[in-house]
């Protein structure tokens, strides 16, 4: 054990300070108080607690640390250049376009695993680490530094009930109570009683530090890390700008840079107590066996029958099991829906790569994309509507480049009865505008067990829609689904049309495709089980022959789904795409009733192909 | 004071029990367990503990009652015919496409303020239906009833951080702790001291009964509404299916109706006891003059220079204030952003008609829901981006048709420097997907002013999308914006291609329109400052005189956003629409480096006019 160099401690936290207050004042803009009232916790984390090959900040076994709060991007910066990974020099290109030193943390960064700075995203993320771990049986810890202001996201709230849940003793919640806000003060200020309470109401170790900047008193309650079967919140009551007199608890110093000259008198008042970072003794990682993390060559072979009647949510179920069978890389996990989206089927074969994560969906998301930090393939499932209830994380995920699959059921009217609460119709557009992201929306067992493969195998964010109602396989068992693609269902010389559906629509326009015949229409039928990036050579292929003529048909009301998805990739090239969507609020009914009522059904595309032929 | 008559409560609860099972027997679908949990609270508030007008539920000091476990619909529907708004025989009629009982309540009943069924997000509706109370002097409460599953959702306890925050004592949160969730049992079981400690936690008085069935603890503790400054939680330890033998805690009875046998011998024992609530005593509203919420017939005229540089979300600001003069009824929230939103002018200018809300912007949106069921006009702002972490409310507000005006700042990569996770990229894609939404895009402080009359003088969900960056005023001060228009900046005979922008890239597009004129190349230019319903009239007219060739140009991903809007709305006429938009994940920079780096800045359009033109 060595002993702790308190003074050095004291004077790296100073050396953070100047850092920060320097690159801010280059850039022009940021952070600087907000990176002051973290630095003396940051120094403590940094060279006396965390365990870690400052060289290789993606080692498996290094702990890990999250800056929720990432508008201190800077200290973040400031804590790895003087760990020894990169020079402080570069710390002065803060936010410059040639810099991969952003405003806000991304993963350009190697020690940076999630993009953060939309706050209150980083516990559950965490949280998702610290089950990691647990599964690898690995003994880092996951450090995640809040601000106070932050806390008030129902996501932390989340997070720390499913962590308490779990008794995740691994991870450690550290709140830099610094008092002010953006614009105004926190409703709680320096109370840290109220943050104590809440942490133990939801099953949290709770230690408060009257003075968050004092390194003796962090030091001493991060010596209490793991000691107990509860996760451990610090409460730091700090100060915004600590360490420089004119800055310090002041009003309207938030996300303001001081100008040189201020500059300058901040540097002159730490410069004296401030030391290099480049004796501090830094703790390795404990040598465990890194996890295997194996990628498969092949999966399972699947068997249906052209004509079964399966649902693509159930299909899931099964594909999950298959493919989880042979890449033990694959966790899921599913927000108290796995018996509607067929989760249940994972969870009762490896039920300890499962992670109920109850009706939270942020956080179902954020556990997610921390297990997919750690080497793991996770798939989230719930009802398709309720990502909604994510969209800010999923968005991050974007920026976060993440390894993420969701999985998402009952989608639009065909789910009946339960009303429009518990559609998904928005769900294309929210998921096609997230930046890398890949759509899948299958409409057979067949595709959805291919596609749920191509998941697996392929990093990146995936998104999988799945229907309630059960349809036909359509597929032979080995056909394949690339990314990008799209599948030539129906054509004949001479058809008129070209009709793009997916999912249950698909099978209401083979249902046209065969009452038009008999009418003597023929219509092209195609299946858009990729809808990004859009199988936009096969759709354009098949126009090009129905005199550029395309009808989309679509379980999602008409912005930013299918249809503009087909319109915005092909208008450009003569294509006219005429949509069927939901255009208005549906409501309760019978699955067939609403179709048919909201015009996506197989008649209401026999009629618009007549208007159009 | 009429004595209670317990006896009559108790009868009238399980007369609720038999008709949420009779109900769903006769759909074949929902949840009768999770309505007998409930049955015994249900009818004491409703028999005895609310002040209401049961003829007319819109009345406007009318107890509220928001069903936060919006699948116990049947037992709300039960209830409200039961207290005779109308008759009984409506109930069997549940779930049919032909009758407003749908599976989960919405407004199209008069007594549904809000539409539930996406758990979590009644108690945020709540705190806004309190405070807008406390600002009318009303003394209406509002009870909201909550599952014990739906409340590990983090909105909850943003919503119920904030009501303890603002103390209020008219909001009453009963918590139906029946232990079973959808798929399993929920974490905290029957331990309904963890669900004290929390609500204490975050500032309520909590009230526990041991048994949730009894109407007499029901009543006691519901006696204490108002007698202290805290808001009031009830957790009620209940049993799911309460009241029928084979039903009462059991596992896998979630969202399943009994067959007509099962149904025959439920109500069987629950008729010997069950008794009509027609002679049920109902206190009326008391006699508080109603608030005003006047509609103004104008607004103070505005001037502005043709020229002068105003950011958009700074005349968004000025807007408020100025509107906000002249009409009562305008409220406003904000997340911690105020002041870079510039709703801070309007919080001081109007503190007590202001809701800071802290960073939490679910509740954020919540709050103004509820503010906008009491006849106010709720304006939320944070930075659009940010509305995405309330994607889901919004949703549901469409469900709702509620009256919700927000305002999100700080779109795009004109942002600069604090990088992509400030950045709105993908907002308009998720507004444009909420039914009935309107969205606005403004170029100018004119324009911003204008849309901001629009918003106020017309109920429904409006999203406003502000820019940073200061542009210049290019319209007078008489000019009109009404919805679904288009504005033509540029054009002249011989104009080659027309190019529609808004915001930040509209004066790109000027920009682009000078440097090509210099070359001899004429474009159109036009202003599409509604998104949704887009200004296609305008932008159709324009094209058809560019031989049908349009250039969109965004601050927006290319999924969903404008291009995908024009693409989707004219292709099927056989306008072709070629999309600038942000392509690839953006990163901190300057302003100008980025528009440029990403391809929307002016020479970015011409650049695409000369390959096209």
């Amino acid at each position: 054990m060595i002993e702790t160099d308190f003074e050095l401690l004291k004077g790296i936290a100073n050396q953070l300070r100047i850092h920060s207050i320097n690159a801010t004042t280059a850039a022009g803009s940021g952070h600087p108080t907000s990176c002051c009232s973290a630095a003396d916790v940051v120094a403590a984390l940094f060279f006396s607690q965390m365990r870690y090959d400052a060289k290789n900040p993606h080692h498996y076994n290094n702990d890990r640390f999250i800056l929720s709060k990432g508008h201190a991007a800077p200290l973040l910066y400031a804590a790895w250049a003087e760990a020894g990974l990169f020079s402080a020099e570069e710390l002065l290109k803060l936010r410059r376009i040639d810099s991969d030193l952003e405003g806000h943390p991304t993963p350009r960064l190697s020690f940076a695993d999630v993009a953060t700075g939309s706050l209150g995203q980083g516990l559950g993320v965490g949280v998702g680490m610290a089950l990691a771990a647990r599964l690898d049986k690995l003994d880092y810890n996951t450090y995640v530094l809040l601000g106070d202001g932050e806390i008030a996201e129902g996501a932390v709230w989340e997070a720390a009930s499913l962590a308490g849940i779990y008794k995740l003793n691994n991870l450690i919640a550290i709140v830099d109570a610094n008092r002010l806000g953006q614009s105004q003060a926190t409703a709680f200020g320096h109370d840290v009683g109220v943050y104590r309470k809440r942490f133990e109401a939801f099953g949290w170790r709770v230690e408060t530090l009257d003075d968050g900047h004092d390194v003796e008193e962090i030091v001493e309650v991060l010596g209490g890390v793991g000691l107990d079967d509860k996760p451990l919140a610090i409460i730091a009551k700090t100060y915004k700008g600590a360490g420089v007199s004119f800055l310090q608890d002041q009003d309207n110093w938030h996300g303001k840079p001081l100008n040189k000259e201020e500059a300058a008198r901040a540097v002159a008042e730490l410069q004296p107590s401030a030391k290099s970072a480049a004796g501090a003794p830094i703790s390795a990682p404990s040598a465990i066996p890194a996890p295997a993390n194996t990628v498969p060559t092949s999966y399972p072979a699947i068997s249906y029958k052209l004509g079964d009647l399966i649902a693509t949510r159930e299909a899931y179920g099964a594909a999950l099991v298959r493919i989880g069978e042979a890449d033990q890389r694959i966790v899921a996990m599913d927000g108290d829906t796995k018996n509607s989206t067929y989760a249940e089927k994972f969870f009762k074969k490896f039920p300890e790569r499962f992670t109920e994560c109850y009706i939270a969906e942020q956080n179902l998301v954020a556990v997610a994309i921390g297990f997919g930090t750690r080497g793991k393939v996770p798939f989230a499932s719930t009802f398709a509507t309720f990502f909604t209830r994510a969209f800010d994380h999923i968005r991050v995920a974007g920026i976060s480049m993440a390894n993420l699959k969701l999985v998402g059921s009952h989608v639009g009217v065909s789910i009946g009865e339960d009303g429009p609460s518990q559609m998904a119709l928005e769900d294309l557009a929210m998921m096609r505008a997230v930046s890398g992201s890949v759509v899948f929306y299958p409409s057979d067992a067949v595709s959805t067990e291919k596609l749920l493969e191509v998941m697996a195998k392929n990093r990146g964010i995936f998104f999988l829609r799945t229907s309630r109602p059960k349809t036909p396989v359509i597929y032979g068992n080995d056909e394949q689904f690339p990314i990008g693609g799209a599948k030539v269902v129906r054509q004949n010389a001479g058809d008129k049309i070209t009709v793009v559906g997916a999912g249950v629509t698909l099978h209401e326009a083979v249902k046209a495709a065969d009452a038009l015949k008999a009418e003597g229409i023929g219509i092209t039928v195609i299946d858009a089980y990729c809808i990004k990036p859009l199988g936009k050579d096969v759709i354009r292929a098949a126009a090009q022959k129905t005199g550029n003529v395309v009808i989309t048909v679509e379980e999602h009301y008409a912005e930013g789904g299918l249809g503009d998805a087909v319109a915005g990739e092909l208008s450009a090239e003569g294509i006219k795409v005429h949509k069927l969507a939901v255009r208005e609020l549906p409501r309760s009914g019978k699955a067939e009733e609403l179709l048919a009522k909201f015009g996506i059904d197989a008649a209401a595309i026999v009629k618009q192909v007549k208007a159009l032929a």
